[in-house]
Formats: C-alpha cells, sequence, structure tokens
C-alpha cells in the first residue's frame, strides 16, 4: 500500500511491515511510541490503511493509546472489506493463540476503497473470498447460490456482494457488540479450526482465509458427525470453496513450502490451541456449526474425539 | 506482598518485581501469556493483589486478555488504597510518557485490606498521604483540617480517613467514568507537574506521592501566579504535605543519590513532558488548579512562562 501511494503518504506516516507478524504487542509499543514522539494528544485521529493485520494492530493502538482515541479504517484488501473492518474487534496475537490480547473499540468510519482492489494479487483476493463464502454458508443461502454462478465476482457484482457481507457483519455486531449473547460467535464458523491451524503452522505458511476455508469444511464435518449439519454439506461446501482456488483438505500437499504429505499439522496441536479459543469455557470446545446452508447456531461442550474424527475425514 | 503471603498464596499466582518498571508491554505480555498458559478463558476472573503498579498493571492485562476478562483489585499500600484502585483506570508506561497505553475498565470488585498497612515502610504510607493531601485540597476543607491537625492518621481515625477519600474518587469517576466532561481531570492536580518529575527522574528516584506532592506546590503556586488560587496557598500546601515527611521543593537535594544542588531535573525536559500530558491539546498545556482549598478547576491553555516561572518559585 505504501509503494502504491509513493509521494502521496501524508506527512506523518509509519509504515509496517506485512504478515502476521506485525500484529504484536513490540508494534502496538512501537505505534505508541510514535503516537507520543509526534505529539498525538486524547483529540487525535489515528488512520488505519492497509489489510486486516494493519487494522487489527492500528486498531488496538487507537483503543489503548491515552485509553482511547478515535480511529478509521481504510480496508485495502478484500478480506478486510468485508470483515475485519468492520465491528470494532481489535487485537495483536501472542504465542500462545491469535488475537488474544485486544479491545472492543468502534473505528468513527470505514472507508472502503473497492477501486484498490484491482491491485490486489489473486490469492489475496481468494483469501478474502473465504470470508464472503462463510457470510453465505452461515445466514445468506442467496448468497452462496450467487457465488456458485460466479465464484470469481468482478466489477458491480463485486460491489454488491460486499455490500451485502457487510450488512451482515454491521447486523449482527449491532445485536452483540461485545460477543455477550452467543449470536456475533456465529461469525467465527470455520475458525475455531481455521486460527488452529494459523497456529501450529505459525501465521505464515498459508493466509488467514486459506486456513478458515479448510477450517469450514472440518467444522461442516463436524456438525455432520454431530448430526446437526444435513448429511452432503461437506462436499456442497467444499466445491464451492475450491471454485475460488481456496484450499479444503486437512491431509494434502499445501504448496512447495508443505511438504508434509499426510497432514497439514499435528491435530493433538489443533485441539490444544483450540482449547484456549476465546470461545471455549474451562477447556471445552465451542464451534459455530451449519445447520443449512445459510444458517448456523453456536455449540459448546463439543467431545474432542469428534473434533479428531472431523479432522482425519476431510 | 507474595513474601507475608508466603505459602498461603494460591496456587496459580504470577508473582512480578516491584516498581515503576514493571508497569510496561512486556509485562502485559508476559501477564497474558501465563494465562493463556494456564488456561484463562472469558469467564476468569483476575485478581490484582499489591500497590499501583501491579494494580494498574494487571488491571490491565484483565481488560485486554481476551479483549476484557472480569478482574478484582486488592490494593496493599495506602496509595493504592485511597487512589489507583478505585476507577479503572489502568495502564502501562512507555519510554515517552507515564500510563499512554491502558484503557478504563472497572473492577467487578475492590478489597481494602487495612490491616496490612501496618507492614508498610513509612516512607511508602506517606507516599499515600500526599493523595489523601490532595483530596483535602482540591475537594474537601474539612479533611484538610482534620489532617492538619493529625498529619499521621492511625487506627480508626485512618480508616475513616481512606473512606471519604474512596467516596470522593468514587464520586468524580462516576460522574464522568470516561474522562470525557473534565470533571474527573480535577483529580489530577499536582499530576501534570508530578508526572513529569517521575518521567525526567525515570520513575525510580521519587515515588509517586513525593512528585506529585512536589507538583502540587508547584502547581498551587502556578495558580496563584494565574490569579486563580489565593496568594499565600502555596505556603499552606507545603506546610501540610511537610508535616507527613513529602517533599515539597524543585530547587533542593534528594535523597543521597541525588547531588542536585540547584533542581531536581531539567525545567524543558519537563515541560516538554507536560505537552504530551492527556490533558493536554495541541500542545497547550491544561492543569487542575486550586480556586482555595477545598476547591479546583481545570484549565486549559495555560501559558508555558508561568510553568517556568512556578518552577522557578518552589
Amino acid at each position: 500500500v505504501a509503494a502504491l501511494a509513493g509521494q502521496q503518504l501524508p506527512r506523518r506516516t509509519l509504515t509496517l511491515p506485512p504478515g502476521e507478524q506485525t500484529k504484536s504487542l513490540a508494534h502496538l509499543a512501537e505505534i505508541c511510541r510514535w503516537l507520543a514522539q509526534n505529539g498525538a494528544t486524547r483529540k487525535s485521529t489515528l488512520v488505519a490503511m492497509g489489510g486486516g493485520v494493519i487494522g487489527d494492530l492500528v486498531g488496538f493502538a487507537a483503543a489503548t493509546y491515552m485509553r482511547g482515541i478515535q480511529y478509521i479504517q481504510i480496508p485495502t484488501t478484500l478480506l478486510a472489506q468485508v470483515d475485519s473492518s468492520v465491528g470494532g474487534k481489535v487485537a495483536v496475537d501472542i504465542p500462545e493463540g491469535k488475537n488474544l490480547v485486544g479491545a472492543f473499540h468502534q473505528p468513527a468510519a470505514v472507508y472502503i476503497p473497492i477501486d484498490l482492489l484491482q491491485h490486489l494479487p489473486s490469492r489475496q483476493f481468494n483469501n478474502g473470498m473465504a470470508e464472503i463464502w462463510k457470510y453465505g454458508f452461515i445466514m445468506d443461502r442467496e448468497l452462496t447460490e450467487r457465488l456458485q454462478k460466479n465464484p470469481q465476482p468482478t466489477g458491480n457484482d463485486l460491489h454488491e456482494i460486499i455490500e451485502a457481507c457487510i450488512r451482515h457483519k454491521a447486523h449482527v455486531v449491532a445485536e452483540d457488540e461485545f460477543e455477550t449473547k452467543g449470536l456475533r460467535a456465529i461469525l467465527n464458523f470455520g475458525h475455531t479450526v481455521g486460527h488452529a491451524i494459523e497456529q501450529a503452522l505459525g501465521y505464515s505458511s498459508l493466509l488467514h482465509g486459506e486456513a478458515i476455508s479448510i477450517g469450514m469444511v472440518a467444522e461442516s464435518r463436524l456438525g455432520e458427525l454431530l448430526g446437526l449439519t444435513p448429511p452432503g454439506t461437506t462436499q456442497i461446501i467444499r466445491s464451492c470453496l475450491e471454485a475460488s482456488s481456496l484450499p479444503t483438505r486437512f491431509f494434502a500437499q499445501f504448496g512447495p513450502q508443505h511438504m508434509h504429505q499426510d497432514r497439514l499439522a499435528d491435530p493433538e496441536a489443533l485441539v490444544n490451541a483450540m482449547r484456549r479459543d476465546k470461545k471455549a469455557t474451562s477447556g471445552k470446545l465451542a464451534f459455530s456449526l451449519l445447520t443449512s446452508i445459510g444458517g448456523c447456531k453456536l455449540i459448546d461442550g463439543v467431545e474432542e474425539q469428534f473434533v479428531y474424527q472431523a479432522l482425519q475425514e476431510i
């Protein structure tokens, strides 16, 4: 983004490196120190321009600098546009897990520069498609059908789809801003397994959307095993995601760096990570699981044996 | 505190080193990682037992771990009992200033173990007396007169005084929890100068109460120079604080480590630090200044020349 903006960057800009590694307490310190050094006060407004990493990190800096200042999100990736920039969830990672240190802090405004998506590499575009499919799977059968007809939307079609996703997200967040009612947690479909995969792989090999793509297939299968998700749903979901060139298998080889011929990660390490998931209580796993294509439900107290089996079968 | 508790410490206890240096983002990371490693969930309750450093740091960890969990304050110093444990202001320091990264996060409960004060060294006790005097100066003439008669309260007298201070604090916080109305900021009397002194000295040589003791004298003189504080108030305040063995001079020698015969710190460095104070806007200094013994007012846009003069004259 900084390279694209070139000389047009505002004078007071801090440029941060891309990648999940940037979502750390060390970079939070860097931003807060930079703010103080540049004379930022409680009346200052911070602008986060970049993908989800930048939005989450800069939003958390805004939540905590002087106990909270105003900020504006300008998400530049499809993933951030349809998901992380809306809803005020901001956070950084610690080695024990993703987003484990953070806050709820609503942006004063979110600008969505859809035109910038033309500069997005196709892998990054598909990364965002994973979250778009998610909205279809959990709460919008029509959106799912629309995407099945055109899994690589562009132009006005893309514009409408992004808008639909943001409306869904905003509606859920308005009903359950602080995730206390069990409603907002439904947006976590695919994320319990997905976050665990990201953590096991060190947040570097797979993009977030790729990890939750595999996570959605795994959690769909988990729902089938628990008798909640209609049989055959996993196959439908896999076809959808593969139409957007997203990975959907736990037992497979991913990318040139991943020579695991057997499985993506150690299942026990994944389940350990899931126990630290924010939805979990007293070590009991919780998942947002599908009741149909277009509906879902938060289920807690899931037995770990079913999670192992679901991973085994995808 | 850990040494006093000995074997009675709960099994899941993290012991942190004393001193302002502990109020850092590095220790925030340590606490959050420890919580995750010990399986803490969103339903867990964190207990902060110790002085103000521990309360502020652990409270900030509770505010941010999994975007906020419940916590309980058990302040063990007089300073923390009458001030920092009540009101939900939690924070850590960065090199650019004190409490610059934090949150508003109310404790679920505050237990005040007054009996523990018997173990408090007298310098630490006087440290707390500085904040008690402050409540008298800014909003309670009767409390000031009571303390003038007995500047080293004990027993039931001390109990009543602590209770009075907490009531004052709770009242102000209830009216202006997020410090947006200019009311809560009055509690900052002595703190604009005091924080700057602490920062210039590296948070180590003077205790917080000692720094704000000097700060209250300086800001009282500043109020006199601005025509807001009745002439002679500075002398009264100095006598009060000296009765509790607190330092009150900017031009003096403090302790064996401080061989400055002339002044405590570089006045320009102090004013620079004051410009980064959270009450300042656009580099204009703001102070809570006395209108009488027992009344005060938030004043912004104070010219720096008066601040230099006030420091010069105390």
